[in-house]
């Protein structure tokens, strides 16, 4: 019988190739095969192996042209026949990737896994605004949440992130802001309460637009965001705030 | 005048140093000198260039051997030399790393910066348990929160986190852990509530010890943790649930 080998779940990262770890670099080189969701960039598909063959898993929006059980089982297949398998995700397999359907899948086939997490789209969204995820008398908790669930617009706790210290980042987003918004204020939120747009964050094409709580559902109609987009709760490009930065005794 | 070059605060990752992005390594590999926090892996700073100086901005626990207000100072001393200053922090930069009181001083010193975000423990800690931050059907957001903030014990929106579908990465939250459960219990939470602690996350010396709300300060205790550890509130390792599988047919 072929002998299998551990599938490996694979975080790509925002999109930027250098904000690949070295683990999943490495992992990208050794593969025999790489099934890729569509949101990896092409810039991390051609650093595989010269022996490397490459799968599209890509899902489209809502209507997914590759099924999660076509992907379940294009992972399990190509494990059985003893290829050494990277199962690549964008970003960090654990935010928002579906992992765990994956995961349960090559488990029930008696497979092994290893996963190598990756940067996450947000950490890469917030170094672009020259801000932090959390910061020491501004907010001492952060949220990743997602605009859309299996029933369709997310519910979260509002009232919680409609607080002044309130910071998210949200996922999936685009189509559930309207919603959002209206939820938000509904539980109180400020509308001035800054909401900024960061589009192919750590990409060539990274956009970052400035909104606010009141005028998002305006300026995402106006901008036409085509990338994957977070909108980033509760904060501002740095440069935004620099007027409101302390005297410099205080600092050094 | 010195030419002064941008100062980049760069994220190191949880410890393994094959989870160091590609950036990050280059970053350390050009440095004329690297700030560091004693979070740093060992294996982490033998990385750095043979020409880099290494400059320990290790502060222990509560009682700061260097301030903040020092760090800032070595930070602007070293860049307006003209030195390449890496700014070494644990994990990403953006995550609970006091980020913001740095750049403050970075630009009020009229220095450039940059951010070179990493890898939070977080992610490191949820793969070796090989569970998802997130996952479809059990939780749409999930929270990165801290034990400690600049009271003292950190308040939280506790009745949202005692929710079933509460998920979150604790960090700083081992002296807290007693305050953190007494505040869940209260808000309604399941004392049977899964409550993981991972010690050294991706490192050689990584441990992961199961606890519930119930237990989780007996277990600290008779653990005896002496490395950064996180408490992942709602999440056990995959193992423990692998018993709860679905059936094989409904995946593949
Ligand atoms: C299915 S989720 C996958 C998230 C991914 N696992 C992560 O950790 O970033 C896809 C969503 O991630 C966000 N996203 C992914 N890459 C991004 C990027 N480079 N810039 C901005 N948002 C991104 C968008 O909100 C997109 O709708
Ligand atoms: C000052 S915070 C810095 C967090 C860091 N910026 C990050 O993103 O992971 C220090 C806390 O991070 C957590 N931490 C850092 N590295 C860790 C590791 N390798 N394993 C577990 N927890 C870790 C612990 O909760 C520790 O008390």
């Amino acid at each position: 019988m072929t002998q299998t080998l551990p599938v490996a779940f694979v975080g790509a990262g925002p999109g930027d190739p250098d904000l690949l770890t070295v683990k999943a670099l490495r992992a990208l080189q050794e593969a025999d095969v790489v099934i890729h969701d569509r949101l990896v960039s092409a810039e991390i598909l051609a650093l595989v192996g010269s022996q490397t063959r490459l799968r599209n898993a890509g899902k489209e929006g809502f209507g997914p042209s590759v099924t999660q059980t076509d992907i379940n089982a294009m992972i399990v297949e190509e494990a059985l026949t003893g290829a050494r398998v990277v199962r690549l995700k964008s970003g960090d397999p654990t935010v928002f990737g579906r992992l765990d359907e994956e995961l349960d899948a090559v488990i029930l086939a008696g497979l092994d896994y290893t996963i190598v997490p990756g940067l996450t789209s947000a950490s890469a969204a917030v170094a672009a605004l020259g801000q932090s995820l959390t910061k020491r008398g501004r907010n001492t908790a952060v949220r990743l949440i997602t605009g859309h669930d299996m029933q369709g617009y997310a519910d979260h706790d509002w009232r919680a992130l409609a607080r002044e210290d309130g910071v998210a980042a949200i996922y999936m987003a685009k189509k559930a802001a309207r919603f959002i918004q209206g939820r938000l204020l509904m539980h109180g939120a400020t509308p001035s309460t800054p909401v900024t747009i960061v589009e192919n964050a750590s990409r060539p094409d990274q956009r970052i637009v400035s909104a606010t709580l009141a005028t998002l559902p305006a300026v995402l109609a106006e901008s036409g965001f085509t990338g994957p987009a977070l909108l980033m709760y509760g904060l501002e490009p740095r440069d935004a705030v620099a007027h409101a930065l302390p005297q410099v005794q205080e600092l050094i």
